[in-house]
């Protein structure tokens, strides 16, 4: 990396580097280069920002687009020539690592029924999120799921899992989200294709969300000590259900309405150790303040329609659209609608925030707590 | 404590005490005693025994005879003289400390429509499971819970809590569960009267259960950094209906049919530190093996009839029926229905035993794992 | 428990029981008995005091009385016949369970030079804390440890181990700590002997202080998941030091001068799960103030002399005494030197109070922070 | 990100994508990027590799080339100027993120007598290995640490901090490590210059290594909850002696020798969230076998010479040299004498790897377990 300007992170504050080039300075630069070596005040107001400058933008990806496409692909591949058939968001700023925002990787998802993937285990940890369609299914480690529309299904770490769609069911589209990028970039990725490409069914069906689902209950017997949730399905009716009973008996947070955290039963923690996930609802008129946090966040609409606005801009969704919220950017929620719910499930990296105690938060102190959008 | 035998414990094995008393040793013991001291070997075989021999003895508490008790125990003192109005489990081996088992207290207690008890806080931890009765309530901390049969209701140590019938409810009756044994013995014990007698309800009715009660959900923003569970009632409703689910997928357990812990949600640990409790099912027909294992437990039943054997000797119980097992005492349980459930609620001192490390567990290897029946 | 008075423990205090004895109520109590059960009014002010009233009393056993005697018994049994050749202090409130205070109990344990005692494990957890002579040793798990003055080791519940004296030693003398009346208490106790009655020596002599006793260092490889700590022996030498230097960087408690806490370094915890153990510096001429909490002590004059009041009485000791502090009793301790340190040794029930919750300390406010003498 | 070709990465294996280009396929991709989309089989295959490839190299920095370099800058730049006066190492592969290796950065900073930094504090977190000088100090939240060669000091995520040398110091050259890079990946990095541009100092020098660095001991009432370690100060001579003493017991790794890990005495745990810190000794002709694992290292050699060989090739080092090695190569080390000790001080993201549940390690099985040398 041989430059002519060494001097162009330059800032006049006590405490920075403030350094101009001179032939002799440059002249040590460039010596430095052939020790693979630099002078730290060249680069270090570059490396070490007042707070943090996120390389992604929001995006909103509206389902009306994107369904054509996922479609489309149907005809377009086999599962077998694309490992998985998949339409992936790419965040314009992250397109070196295929993100859809910071280090998380989404993407839509279509089967026919009685298709059916090839089972596979690697490092990155995936979770889906069912949009439309009847009888698709997940099989984690020999324990098969049954899912529907709003079902949020775990496949994590280095288990063995397949997706597929029963013979009777009907076109599924899902939403997957993995921590890819990050597990890349941290240069810890394996991948295993399963050796007989589909794993036995070795438990009864749905048993892990028997067993583990209990309201304040866990199963003698079943012990569990792997870092992730052995509950591995969420299911949409029960979620629902628990945020409309915590909206009858809180007001809940004043930037995110009713917000109820997926959690592993086992530990109380997130549901995996790199990524989160999260629903909450916005009562009938809810319009909330604007926070910001380390941590990236993907949205999905389950239900209703409003906006949000990011980063001073307003971006409005329905029913299905996909958005995010990038790390240290304000945002702030509303419900369009003055009698209906809006149900937002979404999923973040705030797992990794916490482990490398990197979380921080804040709320918009101006203009009652409210952005004025520029976008 | 002058004694004129000091051998009483000897045993003829290598690796034990095994000193016969003579005129010297006595008189050396005696002189030892004005020092407040002793001779290990005159009373090592009698404190580090084999094996456990528990002090208590297994007993049945048939309902049938205590609800005539209970009952007319309102008609004898006001709630206001008993401070609660309760009739309390005495097991034989341990009257001294009022202890139902191990160290373990249970009682019943009374109340009709329109009474309550004084609020009040304690160092020990209680529990109170609903045996009949409607318009029951528990006030902890400023949360009200509304409870019915079967109900499983957390009063922990140092919370305020009363408990309460309604105006418009029906005679309740309901089993305490306390630690007050153990926190006695572990010479630990507070007690203060509310200032106000009664607590200010601060929140929503059921807003805790509300709260933390999600299937695999917590909720924003509620931290929760106390040694026992937020989720400060369990419902009968759901908890059938996990076990249920348990029975579908799962063999259970070969000693305990289908056995579920209440959890913690925040640490998917025990209720309280000192208190675990549990609901099983035992299928239609199902005749469970025998084990042991360190720690008391009681039970009620909370739906069903059949027969535990304990320690050799067979109980027969019904609905609502209390029994005890002593710690390292061999036990199995059956459900003498060939079509219903039997449905046992329990709790027990695990959490002690696990927290000490001296949780240890034994099947019983002979006759198939069933006991023979001497009592 | 057939009684003629059930009122005797009545409290005139609004949420306290206060019901007085009546022919019909009477009638009723023995009514109950049959039933294995009473009225919880009659003996609830007595199970649930106000605050803990400790059954020990304060003790202090002078080693000059002691000593004399533990070389006594060498001559009046030998260490096969013994199991331990041990003379063990008893309470006069604890007599019935052989402990020194509390849940605690304590004994001085003599041995020649040549001697070995035979190996055993039970579920107690002990320690030993050398009081002179040369060459004595103990083995843990196969593990070597040698041991000097004011050493302190660790013989862990369901650990294997032994002690004895070297060819080349001399007479040596310790203290034996164990929770033995707390593991009866709780009916969880188990004993073995070892069948080859000595256990082979499988490590390097002094391993485990040697791989685990690096100042912030843990070793690669010695991977450690067992509930007490792997430090088996904690050095006088370094102890003392270690008190040294905090003393000169900080003013430490006003209740007990420069206090460290023995702890297990794989989780920064104490050393067993049952017993914590401590050693305090009292700078010369230094006198605390007084505080009381729940949970026993019992303590070893390691160095100097000096003197503590417990409950308002005074107690003075010099090198070597052993004293207790029951549960909640106020104790304040003074350096009778003025150019000498004092230190004390001490164990102590606190991780039990932890684990459980049940942990309360409080100052004494009046007086300046002192106690009044009165005995 | 429009390309002429979008099957670049295809790969003829079963359950990987295998898309040949068509026009009808290109046209599809080429619509998708309109929409901030694409088609996962296009890029699946390099996004979930087989296993990782480091995007870093093997580098080592010989000291002798680089302290040139650093004593010259004293003359180049003043400290106010620089902010720091460092000279860091720049992996070709890394450049962009200016990382030595993996996610962390490392450099050499220099001061003269009397020199002081400004106190700040960033989200990143930094320790700092002493190479030589005397005089130098570290001030962490009020608290100064006094260092000499060897030595290791920790300045966390957080906490203000700033270094200087005393005025009777000499020279001093120390080695910074920071993860910089992965602070500013996760888009979590803030920076606060201190208001006063100093610290005061508030506590006794080197309180903190003096009551958290007891052997086995933690101080009484010196409470700690922050997430790394309050043992801010590791000293070589204790840390040397400890390893002396491991090697007498054990044999070590057969990868690393006596390896130790610095700790958090609170937890056991590493000392900081983000990164971890080692120091091994290799025994006089020591050759450790081949292995690799997740995770990236840098070392620097603080007594000895030898080589290590890293992916195939070897790299020869003496005292103060620097060198590195990336995620998931293979790597083994020697001692070159075959009378003196080597020691190799390390820090590494390790506590990312745990944390994350992505940490994997493997042996070379082949050759013996060490790699031919190709480079």
């Amino acid at each position: 990396m041989s430059t002519s300007s060494y001097d162009e992170f330059r800032e006049n504050v006590r405490g920075r580097a403030d350094v101009e080039d001179t032939p002799e300075r440059v002249a040590f630069y460039r010596e430095l280069e052939h020790l693979q070596a630099g002078a730290l005040w060249t680069v270090a107001n570059k490396i070490e920002p007042w707070q943090p400058k996120s390389g992604s933008v929001p995006v909103l990806w509206r389902y009306q687009d994107l369904r054509e496409y996922v479609l489309r692909s149907v005809s377009l591949v086999t599962p077998e020539q694309a490992g998985r058939r998949v339409i992936y968001l790419n965040n314009p700023g992250r397109q070196d690592v295929a993100a859809a925002v910071g280090w998380l990787y989404s993407g839509l998802q279509v089967m026919h029924p009685g298709e059916a993937a090839s089972a596979h285990a690697h490092s990155a940890s995936a979770l889906r999120f069912i949009m439309e369609g009847k009888g698709a299914y997940t099989i984690v480690d020999g324990h098969k799921m049954t899912l529907g529309a709003n079902d949020f299904v775990l496949t994590p770490n280095g288990t063995w899992h397949e997706h597929g769609v029963s013979e009777d069911g009907s076109v599924c589209i899902w939403q997957d989200g993995l921590d890819i990028p990050l597990v890349n970039a941290l240069e810890a990725g394996f991948y295993v294709v399963h050796p007989d490409l589909q794993q036995a069914v070795t438990h009864a069906v749905d048993d892990m969300p028997a067993l583990w689902g209990g309201r304040g209950l866990r199963p003698q017997g079943a012990g569990w000590s792997k870092p992730y949730s052995p509950l591995f399905k969420y299911e949409w009716d029960a979620t629902y259900e628990a945020l409309l009973k915590h909206a009858k008996v809180s007001d809940g947070s004043p930037f995110d309405g009713i917000l109820m955290h997926y959690i592993n039963p086992v530990t109380g923690g997130p549901v995996m150790p790199t990524i989160g996930a999260s629903m909450q609802l916005l009562r009938p008129g809810e319009a909330t303040k604007a926070h910001r946090h380390t941590g990236s966040v993907i949205y999905q609409v389950a239900k209703g329609k409003g906006y949000s606005i990011i980063n001073g801009k307003r971006f409005d969704w329905a029913e299905r659209d996909i958005f995010c919220v990038p790390s240290w950017m304000f945002h702030e929620h509303a419900n369009l609608s003055s009698t209906d719910d809006a149900v937002l499930f979404s999923f973040n990296d705030f797992p990794v925030m916490h482990s490398l105690s990197l979380y921080r938060e804040e709320a918009l102190a101006e203009n009652g707590g409210h952005q004025p959008v520029t976008g």
